[in-house]
């Protein structure tokens, strides 16, 4: 059963109804491509997922308080990157209000049908004469065939665009979801930090779409790490359009739109890491056998943001002793005694380092073989006789993460 | 007044009746000190703090059940480096028991009143033959002129030795506290990823001695950080043989004792610090105006650990962002708008950055001119109307960082 199609090349504006643009606004250095407006030509329910940081930028707090207000008609999403609006107090709630108001303008709406994200340098304030003046250009640009554009105009270290989309034929007929996500550095659960744009020409009540939304964030972008730090401007919007005809109402329809819109957000959230800040591995970590799935997914991330496991990944050092260092200091009860773990590159059983806590007689060559590919399996199973899973991806710390992050504002 | 005098040169001998030796058994390469014996004339009082983590090393277990049996008349301890004995199984255990009955076949004594510590590669099986060898030699070459040389033998990635003593005249007369510590990478509160042994030749009830080290560890090891990873090894131990007749038993003499072993800890961790693995920095985390001093320590350690902190310690670039950012993460609720931010280098309150959430007008070339000191201090005021403050102390991550880590093993 095809359940749904995925379209490497799709992007926010496969569904129908939507078109983006892609600007060089002068907030990045002078021909690079900072802003990016997504538009629907007609009203959308939106789902929203934000950081869980204390500290939120001025757009968070605009959004959250513009989604409260309405989230069964909103229009378009405006996006910047190289400065987040965070940590700007007053004046930058006022500019984030001021781009909503710009937006809204140049699109002939109200304003509060207008989201805002923000991305990158903390602390400076929007240079709000060039946003406003790129919107404005933008808005006379707005096409079907900008969306791999949109998806570069909101990078800052990110290597390359993150974009996809899925078809999914429903009872109804068919629809397509697509989307777009930036985010290289600051990744972490509770909302990985990272920015996020979903389309959809479904027509779906805006419920129904947070509890789809909820669910997919949780199996994709909640479960990856590249640096253990989350940011003050994480944000996932979902917005749907309807413009298909189709509904997602009954409970297939649910099922089966839940199915490709999880598909998407996992894809999107490995592509994060794949290009994850100085990133040579990719690293799958399961845990097994913990007494409950929240045992299991706090193990298996403090495994993932370990400094010391992430230099053994970067090192191809297959230092089992570290993962166990970390997994004991994740303030789970286990006993040392119970625990398995093995290792492997297409499947995670192929080599067993530990047996009941003691090493077995593996061949140290074998383990150094896995750990130098560039995509490898670890499965910790914690012995605690209970059916708690959890897996998360993440990358190893190397030389090059230093670089970018020592150095990213001079 | 002069509560204490601190002796530079002083070492785990320093205090009277104490010995030591340092041997290169062949467990680190050839011609190097892996392994030291620290041993009193006399029965011993003894304390000792432990890491937190689940997975602990043999020599841990074995401690604590010697320990649970005999706190009032220890006699030696052992000590190695190059092999943690961690994650080795029932033969670790067997191992473990083994050394404390070497010694005390060396030194005439029980197996009871040997501890046992252990430092290096997790999963690999002591060489039992070179350890035991080490010992017999070792046991006839003790003197109180090898203090130094046992605190360089306990070294694993340490660049220098890590000693001190105190010198305290009590109304009972004059005492002495002498210590070592190894550690520079695994380091994190909740018992800082270390080795430490304090000897004093006061003469201290074991429960006296138990709530002295617990206060002085709180106050010293436990605020220092260098990458959020802790040990399966971690001990602290305190010895006390009494020889110099003596006591602290009258509150007088324990608050002044305490003070002189609080000084020793502090002097000790913050050695840890200044030699963290990679370390360019040392940085001072000050948070204050938190509800508790659990929040305090939860916001400063939190910032202590980041990744993208440390980072722009290691770039000296003051990306002050970030440090909210980190905060903001901790788990503790607070009210962005209502914190405040400082640097400086002598003192925290130089230059304010951020005044009631909202940037400063600081010149940004101040702010970068006291990231690029090798010692800066941070002070962020949570505005939260409590009174609770915290310090820790930490490093930057740098390439050096990597590298070390990257290829421990290799």
């Amino acid at each position: 059963m095809n359940l749904f199609q995925s379209l490497p090349e799709g992007t926010v504006t496969s569904p129908a109804g939507f078109t983006a643009v892609a600007v060089a606004a002068g907030i990045k250095q002078e021909n690079q491509l900072d802003l990016a407006l997504v538009v629907s030509e007609t009203d959308c329910s939106c789902a929203a997922l934000f950081t869980q940081n204390q500290v939120v930028a001025a757009p968070v707090i605009v959004d959250r308080e513009t989604l409260a207000a309405n989230n069964s008609r909103l229009r378009a999403v405006v996006i910047n990157a190289k400065n987040a609006n965070a940590c700007t107090g007053e004046p930058g709630l006022a500019n984030a209000r001021a781009t909503q108001q710009a937006a809204a303008a140049a699109l002939d709406c109200a304003a509060d049908q207008i989201l805002v994200l923000s991305t990158g340098v903390i602390g400076v304030p929007l240079p709000m004469d060039r946003l406003a003046a790129g919107i404005a250009v933008g808005a006379k640009g707005l096409s079907v065939g900008n969306g791999r554009l949109a998806a570069e105009a909101i990078m800052t270290t990110d290597t390359r665009p993150k974009h996809l989309a899925v078809r999914l034929d429903l009872p109804g007929g068919p629809v397509t979801i697509g989307g777009m996500a930036k985010g290289a550095g600051m990744i972490h659960p509770n909302m990985a930090t990272m920015l996020a744009v979903l389309t959809t020409d479904a027509a779906v009540a805006p419920d129904v779409l947070d509890e789809l939304l909820r669910t997919a964030v949780n199996q994709s972008f909640n479960r990856i790490s590249i640096d253990g730090d989350t940011s003050t401007n994480d944000t996932i919007l979902l917005l749907a359009n309807g413009v298909s005809g189709t509904a997602v109402a009954d409970p297939d329809s649910i099922t089966h739109f839940s199915a490709g819109l999880n598909h998407l957000c996992t894809a999107l959230a490995h592509m994060i890491v794949r290009d994850g800040e100085g990133a040579t591995k990719f690293v799958e970590i399961q845990v097994t056998g913990a007494k409950s799935e929240a045992d299991a997914h706090q193990v298996a991330n403090t495994m993932a943001i370990s400094p010391l496991v992430k230099t053994a990944f970067a090192g191809s050092d297959a230092n089992w002793g570290r993962l166990l260092m970390a997994a004991g200091r994740a303030g789970v009860v286990f006993d040392q005694a119970k625990i398995n773990l093995w290792i492997g590159v297409q499947q995670p059983d192929e080599l067993q380092l530990v047996a009941s806590g003691t090493p077995t007689a593996y061949q140290e060559k074998e383990a150094a073989t896995v750990f130098a590919q560039p995509e490898f399996v670890i499965r910790l199973d914690l012995g605690s006789g209970g059916g708690g899973t959890a897996v998360v991806w993440t990358t190893d710390l190397s030389h090059e993460y230093v670089t970018i992050n020592a150095d990213y504002r001079t």
